[in-house]
């Protein structure tokens, strides 16, 4: 398969970086030693300010932008937050976010007790108190063309993925350009590299769109909803409650997205179909990817 | 393809209850509206006595194993510690599960608060505790035969993956035959409920084995060694903390098991190769199941 342009992108994986994956030798169904690559998982633990917040478990690169992502997304730093500093330790694997603001959030550490536990990633107490009050773009428009370009763009990117399997992948995407291209162990961690990332590089996300290898859960959809972004894709398939949630905050859902398919959920009014799908070629049987989650 | 006979299970899915899927109407790639299954996620907000634990995001079925078996992998819950009663409301979604001893997790939910966030699902502060003291039936063996076995009895056993996706499936085994076959939306919900039902049919771990859909991740590792259960086999690939904690904990891995190919990890000792892999077929292309995860 052709290889993709990469000069479109602002971030793209690196396969070639070797800490993100290791070597080990198992035994395959011939009973022969084999030798394979696998994803690397880390800690890392975030402080904002003086107070410990969490432990995620990561595949390491990008620190900086999954703490203030990771943050971000939880409502405990606010897009005018002025950042101070952030010092990473990969060490310790500790990333230190400071801010101009003072913060305390020991109530809201508290209230996360009762309401984890949700089917992926930490979801604190609040998490949809912000959700209710988010009006997402209705400039915003995908014609399928892009869709199809970003789909094979995407494909063909090199990837961990590619190399070792066993990890997700989030794309920010402008019309028919992939532009940051995250990957991680968890996909929630891929979204909060991408929301530190445009925080920290002033992104808008109104006309942007955000392609993603995992299925549509609820969780998905609140933090592309959060963050503003008002088209959400994915290969994958979709949940009852992931459906609703978009429809009610009126974000563009799209599943199943593999070849000339694809199956939009909600926000319909933002697809244009701007292709005659016979033109468009079914996904090859050994595409670079698997259905994601 | 032919289907699986079901006679060997003790639970297994059940495509055909209709709270667990509902319809949504779609537009597709051609623009024409199509009616699509989708799995429902509800809210379960597990009680221990007078204590609230945690609300689990699930597809919705077997909530009192689910609870008790979220509970015992949570070290919450002792293996010898007699439940007197379980009360599940289904319209307040709660589920209270009541023991002769008197149960106090203040402390250790204070705990989860600086530890959690891991890749998926929750993680208590002192999960590692119980892993470490455990010791792995040397006995069990795994016959090449006996996976190829499993491997199409439950690719063939109809489920709620095949009729609507997006969810994970869990299938505790005994030699060649499938036991206990749990669905959910997050994979360590369909383990959770399989440690329940063990639990409250007194179910022995030692000559067992787990087959999962997911990938192999840390979590995956930890509860299946927790649960003590020696043989860990899944379709998808694998991370490489996982593999670590496999090797340490002496479990035996197995991934990327589809068609006549798998890859053991860790624990090499208890598989036994009597089959020749050329009398074994290859997947057919569209095989009822996708790498999951």
């Amino acid at each position: 398969m052709k290889q993709a342009d990469l000069s479109s992108y602002l971030v793209h994986p690196n396969p070639d970086n070797g800490a993100l994956t290791s070597q080990v030798t198992g035994r395959d169904h011939t009973g022969a030693d084999v030798d394979v690559d696998v994803v690397t998982e880390r800690g890392l633990t975030v402080y904002l300010n003086k107070q410990e917040i969490v432990t995620l478990m990561t595949l390491g690169d990008h620190p900086q932008y999954l703490a203030v992502g990771f943050l971000l997304n939880q409502n405990m730093l606010q897009a005018d937050d002025v950042i101070t500093g952030i010092d990473y330790d990969e060490e310790l694997e500790v990333a230190i976010v400071r801010t101009q603001r003072e913060t305390d959030y020991e109530d809201k550490m508290k209230k996360k007790v009762r309401t984890s536990g949700c089917a992926q990633g930490t979801v604190f107490g609040d998490i949809m108190e912000k959700f209710d009050t988010i009006d997402l773009s209705q400039d915003a428009t995908l014609k399928t063309s892009w869709l199809y370009q970003l789909a094979r763009q995407i494909n063909t990117t090199p990837s961990i993925y590619q190399k070792a399997g066993a990890i997700h992948g989030c794309v920010l995407c402008h019309k028919a350009q992939p532009l940051v291209y995250m990957e991680d162990v968890g996909r929630h961690n891929a979204i909060d590299k991408i929301a530190g990332y445009m925080h920290m590089h002033k992104i808008q996300p109104h006309d942007k769109c955000f392609y993603t290898t995992g299925r549509l859960t609820s969780e998905m959809v609140i933090k592309t909803v959060q963050m503003q972004i008002p088209i959400l894709i994915s290969r994958s398939g979709f949940t009852a409650w992931g459906v609703d949630l978009a429809q009610k905050a009126g974000l563009t859902l799209i599943g199943r997205a593999k070849g000339r398919k694809f199956l939009v959920l909600a926000g319909f009014e933002r697809v244009h179909y701007d292709v005659d799908v016979d033109q468009i070629a079914d996904e090859p049987k050994h595409a670079g990817r698997k259905n994601g989650d």
